[in-house]
């Protein structure tokens, strides 16, 4: 037997798309009975590549022992690979062994404890933002650089790598000011009236906020009651050229694409290491175009940064990387012992919002402080402002009613809707075992309650805290109510706050003191 | 508004089959519109738990908008959910957030490099036996624990912890001896030879082995080609206690289910740590009822150790855990510079082991004398025998016909197949691009081409070797064979073959020396 002429490439599949949602993951389905390709071939733990018409996306292959869903000779694609791949159904399709990332010897490297090179990182960033990685590699990445893995320069060279795949917006003037709460604090919407102040002073502050991913509402879920936040670029554009502050979503912008993928990982697994967490963070702000950036880190038992020592060393790391990538940055340790405000959820969230804006005497006082607060920080970036004086001239300007009339020109300009979302229809009060002082209140357990009761999803649905750290409660009285539109998902959340209500009733000398300054 | 009664639990889903293969991940499909639960409320990154009748299992969950798949009100799910939940088809389930697993706190102190204590290690791993991680989890813990991450008292822990998830043989008597390679060297099939060698001897020698997960050829696959390999377990036995040995494929006994989950994301990011190396290997042969072990550690330049130190370090951490769990152990490191033998592949691997066994004179000598010295060392466990009179022993049984004979019976008790199944059809040489002497064979390359062309799953797949280390070779002169069953892969491998043929041609005084003993 002598070599044989290479065989010639195989026919096409049809591509056919199939209605299922695999939530970020590109799935291919592919008949066991294809006549064209061995499925079994490919069923071993790579991915495949699939390719048509120049364009070419990895995808997990499923095999289909299931004649309705695809024909013989058809490969199955969702949705969203249809349109990462440029295609319309019917088209034809290959499909071959995905070649391992280019970035691969690099992740190994990393795995192995070892440090990464400027080049190195941004050939990782370049594979991950390409959707190059499984969620099995991604989650290496993001255990391998966890913790004290990463040391600054690599998280400098990260961030830049991360800032180098995606846009870069362009504001043509400076300061470019931002606000920006590394998280893990239900009720937390303090940029819904840090922008309407800061912009009323006249800085530039075009906010692009996420929606939630893991907490129960996202400054983008909750500004989503009162106005449209899906704005395309141009016309967010017009809107902070008018009014010189947005509240909008950043997910068009396709800005830090890279982080985007790397979070589908890092929530669920709840790591946030502090080299993470940085680049995570700087890379979308200098992509949105921000100068002057007040980041706000809460510290408590239960929030993200737990003891003073990992706040400060996080601090220096930020102002690390945002000083050698050319921003200002105010960082700040705040109280992150509870829940900020009184609702979880966007439209309770939105609800003392709008409270602190009208000067309402019942407003949640520690949700105007701490606006306040951060507020002053970014006006003191203003060259003309005395040091010290930003409080005060925050405080000016929520009290005479123009943080509230600039609020409203925001709204306007983004789109105003006609009616605000309702509060959902079922509710269930969680009530006191035991009379005394509310010693503590557990963030990431009224979080989860509130996500299971349908929030973000549901707009109307999420927690209302009625007592917050120090306050008494007698037995039996409400300590906060549940809202669900669904029977189904009030009944998950019940479940979850009668094993724990998350709340710990003691002795007034019991509730925890605040160490931060701020 | 007061508190109100506890809804109502959700009425039931109807179980309904879905015919596609996620590949050992359990995925449940719920329509986007229905009317029972709403399915985005679940569609974040964690799982769900399905209940049906008393069993649990967890899932992914896929949303479907498709409405040929499954009804409004129905649960789609796989065939291995269903077989896991133990119900038939139309019975109710129901679906509920699935709690975190309870190891959870455990994984992330590793995560954040702490030591594991006996009792959390042991919860992590019945956890995972439970299927209650996800695969980002696991991945998690494959990294957290990779590299010196684990000291030698956890890999003892973690040891015993994936003994006690699983089934333990017991065959009455000692010793029970077993050989085991690490793996990483293609047509490595050495326990074929061992085994009737051994039994011949009179040793009890119960060899299971695994099927190749992302290597070209495992023992049960190509064992498989010349008889049964998938025996009832009490079937095992009694072929055991009648010839004194077997080669069965292990994966029916469920010895070391932890291993198993732990392997599906192991092997793809190709994470060989010295501590799961050692935990995954020795947990299998203290479950399947081992109590001498000779583990052959093969070390190359692209075996899976690569360095003398490396191949010491975990020699010794093989013995410190073997001998706290009770186990005789016999490491050896050997030549593992290329490929064993001619053959890469179940049907051109079980031909080398045939040729061997019947002192064909074309038989590869590098896999003969392979065999017999691990023979020998396993021989040398026999109180009986002196030291260093193995190798004599294991040859005189090999050259006598009597392991042939002792193959035989082996054969026909498990049962013999009628007929080896053929060769592939298809296939496609590959040539020496230069003349010159072979100065190296990339064991990963080959193994990787033998895969693309279709093996271990088309047992007559493969690549047949026509030149090994230090052989001459002229320039068009085929280096090896690629045989495929069908045209794309043999197409597949061409390609791969044709970016890099995996061998080196040089001059003799380049041909890397072996520094092993063995």
């Amino acid at each position: 037997m002598t070599s044989e002429t290479a065989p010639a490439a195989p026919a096409a599949l049809i591509a056919r798309k199939v209605g299922i949602d695999t939530y970020r993951e590109n799935v291919v389905y592919l008949r066991r009975d294809c006549p064209v390709y061995r499925a079994e071939g490919f069923q071993a733990l790579s991915k495949v590549e699939v390719r048509a018409d120049g364009n070419a996306i990895l995808a997990v292959l499923n095999v289909v022992d299931d004649d309705r869903l695809i024909g013989e000779c058809e490969l199955g694609l969702s949705e969203e690979a249809f349109a990462q791949l440029a295609i319309a159904e019917g088209q034809p399709v290959h499909i071959a062994h995905a070649e391992p990332p280019p970035s691969i010897s690099a992740l190994k490297r990393k795995i192995g404890g070892e440090r990464l090179t400027r080049d190195e990182l941004h050939a990782v960033v370049r594979d991950i933002a390409a959707h190059r990685y499984s969620k099995i590699e991604l989650a290496a990445f993001v255990v391998a650089t966890n913790q004290f893995e990463l040391d600054r320069d690599e998280v400098l060279f990260l961030t830049e790598a991360m800032v180098a795949v995606g846009r870069k917006l362009d504001w043509k003037e400076r300061p470019v000011v931002d606000k920006h709460c590394i998280g893990g604090i239900p009720g937390n919407r303090t940029s819904m009236l840090v922008v309407p102040i800061v912009a009323a002073h006249g800085m530039l502050m075009p906010k692009t906020s996420s929606r939630a991913i893991t907490s129960p509402a996202g400054t983008a879920d909750t500004m989503e009651c009162l106005a449209q936040v899906e704005l395309p670029f141009e016309r967010l554009g017009e809107i902070v050229r008018k009014v010189r502050g947005c509240l909008a979503w950043g997910g068009r912008a396709q800005l830090s694409p890279a982080d985007d993928v790397l979070i589908s990982v890092s929530r669920p697994l709840t790591i946030d290491s502090p080299g993470q967490m940085v680049s995570s963070i700087l890379s979308k702000k200098i992509a949105a175009g921000s100068t002057h950036l007040v980041l706000d880190i809460p510290l408590g038992p239960t929030a993200k940064v737990r003891h003073m020592d990992d706040a400060q060393r996080l601090k220096k790391l930020f102002e690390y990387v945002a000083h050698r990538m050319g921003m200002t940055l105010d960082a700040v340790i705040s109280d992150g012992r509870q829940p900020v405000g009184r609702g979880i959820g966007p439209v309770l969230e939105a609800r003392d919002v709008m409270q602190v804006l009208n000067n309402d005497p019942g407003a949640p006082s520690d949700l105007r402080v701490k606006a306040l607060r951060l507020a002053g920080r970014v006006l003191e970036f203003d060259p003309d402002l005395r040091g010290g004086d930003g409080f005060a001239v925050a405080r000016d300007i929520l009290d005479s009613g123009r943080a509230l009339a600039k609020m409203n020109e925001i709204l306007d300009a983004q789109g105003r809707r006609a009616e605000t979302p309702p509060l959902a229809r079922l509710a269930h009060d969680v009530l006191a075992p035991d009379d005394g002082v509310v010693t503590g209140i557990d963030n990431e357990r009224l979080a989860r309650i509130a996500r299971l009761a349908g929030a973000p999803k549901i707009k109307g649905a999420g927690v209302d805290l009625f007592r917050k750290l120090g306050e008494k409660v007698a037995r039996g009285e409400p300590l906060y109510r549940v809202y669900a539109d669904s029977a189904s998902e009030l009944e998950f959340a019940r479940q979850v706050a009668a094993r724990a209500t998350g709340y710990a009733i003691g002795t007034a000398d019991e509730v925890p003191r605040v160490f931060v300054e701020f």
